[in-house]
């Protein structure tokens, strides 16, 4: 076996070639059978972008909100009209012009991306062939070093419906000072781009539209288009109905708690307390609910609405498992998304007066220091466990300040639990057995393979940013939609990201952001799961996805929630 | 949806009966369309299966050790053969006889136990007609206790091809005083039982085969037959080439693996430690390794062969880290098996040492107790990192002893790693980034839905248990051999239990023990993996099985350690 090439100073890791089918098992591939598999897999197009197509402009709201701050925010896109493709009679699209494009990921790993840039490279060669694509290495910091590896078909051929974004790799960075726009515009100039298509979450698709903007206001040629990345699934409205990467990231969540659900209900003694990736929103938490049916689930966006306490949380779990041991269940699973604690206020409160407390006083065994924290602060530190309250005075980040996003919340929980279910025994309100067993799905889900859906609806989103650029289109999302009909139906065009904005007053100035979509109470997703969760809490009507199929029954089915919304459920 | 049902004084929960196919999505239904596919999937069975067939004698090797002492142990059944089934041109198995049998799970769940059953069943409903099978609920205490459900076509129907113990559930419980094996003789008399299914694990099976002796020493007709189950991979030999659970268990942590590598070529900043679970022995850790390729791969047979202690073992990982970071690789892999702890003598050493100390000692903060403990235990007890120091003296079982079990090995590792990273980037003999990502795969693998390899594989154990008692043997092990040729052409037969015995010495008794099938460093599976793993330390040749697929490419593949073992891969 070759060794991995280490290009660029050795600091990326490319793939190496696999093999053409077929492969078998004994044939020593840098591929497993199903990777290789998923090589070939055809993917099919929505009917509009397999024939001639004319782009027509769809009249867009204005702003999310704060349209008069967006405006002056961005005074060359504000109020254009988004884009829809529809069929033409002739082909109207310029065959012969050759595109320079640019991509790059931004932000976490989702699966699919490889897919978007498939996409465009794909509407590049089947319609402005000749056209050359660069992928900008390492997220936003790439543009800004005009950092960049030309793509052709034998280098994006073995990322082809593959997981991971590790084809050009991504980045956390932001284009934001003017320094950084004016090396962004350097490098743009420097490859002749006529377009960037920038994929990413809420947060790198403003920033695409500050990019727009900025270019627009230089004269500079380049285009921007946008595409809806992440995993949480908080990148979402009417006109893109899902952001990619949620679908597979869920599955293969759902089918490790469906996992765990039938080893709970064959040992009948555990309580699996699992922790979901997710830090802002909890759709995956919601959406992994819908699929499996576990006993208790907590909704971050509930909890902060009903502007529960730990306290109130901790109660409404432990009743439930109260009342499951009078039925003899002593056992269950419980699903907690990871950002929870963030929804909680008072937790708010303690860990900014620890903060406070830390960043001036020493923190004295006596516990002299404690008198410090206000009193409900104090109440709730004494309720937490001694390991997380060590955690918080002991594991602090390069400025001092106490690591939420280190607090196993699953931990903290069973702990939690644990002692309220001992001082009910005692009060003789609760008799039964509690053993919880502590899981966090997240890293296996960002880079699984891609399902059918995420892999077909990523290169229908790449194939649709080639044709928005193509057409001289800017400052838009990317956006297919009518999802839950089959997929030579779907639409396919461009939102307007101004469209999608609001402001946010951050250090004395506006900022224009894409407001997260958070799980609402009201919507469908949510009272679907609200209506059943107290039968699921009590009898046990666990169901298990089992693994993520690529072929056969259910292997194009699409999540529950983006079902519900859409309606195509009840 | 109706509430699942809590059968006997509500302890246990049986799957409701799903409804029949096709199952659309929009079915509200209490199975995922995957696990309604699976339901249906047909089984093929072994040729011998499917024709009348014969039972011929095997002669068979006395005992795995210590021919004298099994020899008393068992004076009704040592040296006994095993038993081929091989076609006959005439059907000689009497069809008209009615047979009652019984089946028990006993330990740990492994993915394919329903199938093993619903082979019973099958067998029982096509070749003795009007028999009766029971389950005995809730492991070997079910039969003590004689707590049993008639299983019937349609109480199977819902388990066929589905992960799990849940049918009829599982227990950890030994048939061990002259009190219990009267118990156990009571039941099966009660039931007139002709024969009795023991799937479980090594220690289970030498139950099985105690069972079987005192049966046959007091004429109670009830024959035994054991199943091998375990998805730890450790009760095998020539004649049992796998235990059923450790293909599927073994594919959904490569799943998982393969994802996290993926992850961490794409962000290109995490060291992701996983455990592996398997606490005997390191078989999971290797077969996931031969499937995925990981940077480091700690195999704990090695480390007890080669007497390592922890500091070599950290050593080893740190100097294989320091060697990426020159290539600037700084990211990886690394598998570390669950029972690695038991297999180093110093922390053995240790840990009885606390145990002795914590006995009769308090443990002062001054930290005299300390002196209590021999030279190299304190340097070993100072190497360790704080967090494993306090677990160490402050969780211990309910005899209060250190639980090692507890020790999350993967965090002590990162710990460990940071800490001589750190000494060496003061040496100036190290410069990279380094940050841990800790994982635990466990829980998720022991209940997935059999791949296709358990199914069949299953299925044919059970069937053939059923032949064999038919034919009236007794301490046997269902023994399905010649997996790496087509199911047509295994072979299907039945080992005698005592043959694959020894002794060993507790309590100054002779205790007879079926040997636990270690990863053995000359045999081809480990050999393969060291030919292999320098590359994969420097180079990084990951491979991602992808999530387990039930049809297509890859669907019927078996384990990397089967194959090799078998001769079948090089």
């Amino acid at each position: 076996m070759a060794p991995s090439l280490a290009l660029d100073g050795g600091s990326d890791d490319y793939r190496l070639t696999p093999p053409p089918p077929p492969v078998t098992g004994r044939f020593p591939s840098v591929y497993s059978q199903v990777q290789n598999t998923r090589i070939f897999h055809a993917l099919p197009l929505p009917s509009v972008l397999k024939t001639p197509f004319n782009i027509v402009d769809v009249p867009q709201s204005s702003a999310a909100g704060s349209p008069d701050e967006i405006a002056k925010l961005f005074p060359n896109l504000f109020g254009q009209p988004s884009a829809m493709l529809v069929p033409s009679g002739s082909d109207t699209v310029q065959y012969d012009q050759k595109l320079k494009i640019g991509v790059v990921l931004s932000g976490g790993q989702a699966p699919g991306g490889h897919n978007v840039i498939s996409g465009i490279f794909d509407y590049l060669q089947d319609r402005a062939k000749g056209s050359t694509l660069y992928g900008f290495r390492g997220g936003p910091a790439g543009i800004m070093k005009c950092k960049y590896v030309e793509l052709t078909s034998d280098y994006i051929y073995p990322y082809r419906n593959q997981g991971g974004f590790d084809m050009i790799r991504s980045g956390r960075d932001k284009i934001e000072t003017p320094e950084q726009f004016k090396q962004a515009e350097e490098s743009v100039n420097k490859l002749d781009l006529d377009g960037l298509v920038v994929i990413g979450g809420d947060d790198s698709n403003t920033n695409a539209c500050l990019l727009a903007e900025y270019f627009r206001s230089k004269n500079v040629k380049t285009h921007v288009i946008g595409c809806p990345k992440t995993i949480d699934g908080d990148l979402k409205c009417k006109e893109v109905p899902t952001s990619f990467g949620f679908d597979t990231a869920c599955k293969i969540y759902a089918e490790m708690i469906g996992n765990v659900m039938t080893d709970a209900r064959s040992t009948g003694k555990y309580y699996h307390f699992v922790r979901l990736m997710g830090r802002a929103a909890s759709h995956i938490t919601l959406e992994c609910a819908l699929q499996t049916h576990p006993n208790i689930t907590i909704i971050g966006e509930e909890v902060a609405a009903k502007k529960l306490t730990l306290k109130n949380v901790t109660d409404y779990i432990v009743d439930i498992i109260s009342k499951r041991a009078e039925a003899n269940y002593n056992y269950g699973v419980i699903l907690i998304p990871e950002g929870l604690i963030d929804f909680i206020p008072e937790v708010q409160h303690l860990i900014s007066e620890l903060n406070e407390i830390l960043a001036h006083d020493t923190v004295d065994e006596g516990g002299l220091w404690k008198k410090k924290l206000a009193d409900q602060s104090l109440k709730l530190f004494e309720l937490l466990p001694r390991t997380i309250q060590e955690q918080l005075l002991l594991e602090r980040d390069p400025h001092g300040n106490v690591q939420v996003a280190k607090i196993e919340t699953e931990k903290m929980f069973i702990q939690m639990v644990e002692a309220e279910l001992e001082k009910r025994e005692q009060e003789g309100t609760y008799k039964g057995g509690f053993k919880g067993q502590s899981h966090f799905f997240g890293y296996e889900g960002r880079c699984g393979l891609p399902t059918n859906f995420d892999s077909t609806y990523c290169y229908a989103l790449g194939y649709g940013a080639g044709a928005l650029l193509q057409s001289g289109k800017t400052g838009l999302i990317s956006s297919v939609g009518n999802l839950g009909a089959p997929v030579e139906e779907w639409t396919v065009g461009g939102t307007a990201l101004t469209s999608l904005m609001d402001v946010e007053r951050r250090h004395g100035k506006f900022k224009p952001v894409i407001k997260k979509a958070m799980v609402e109470l009201e919507e469908a997703p949510f009272k679907k799961f609200a209506s059943l969760r107290d039968e699921w809490a009590l009898t046990n009507c666990y169901i298990s996805p089992g693994p993520i199929q690529f072929t056969g029954p259910g292997s194009d089915a699409i999540s529950h929630t983006l079902l519900l919304e859409l309606g195509v459920q009840a």
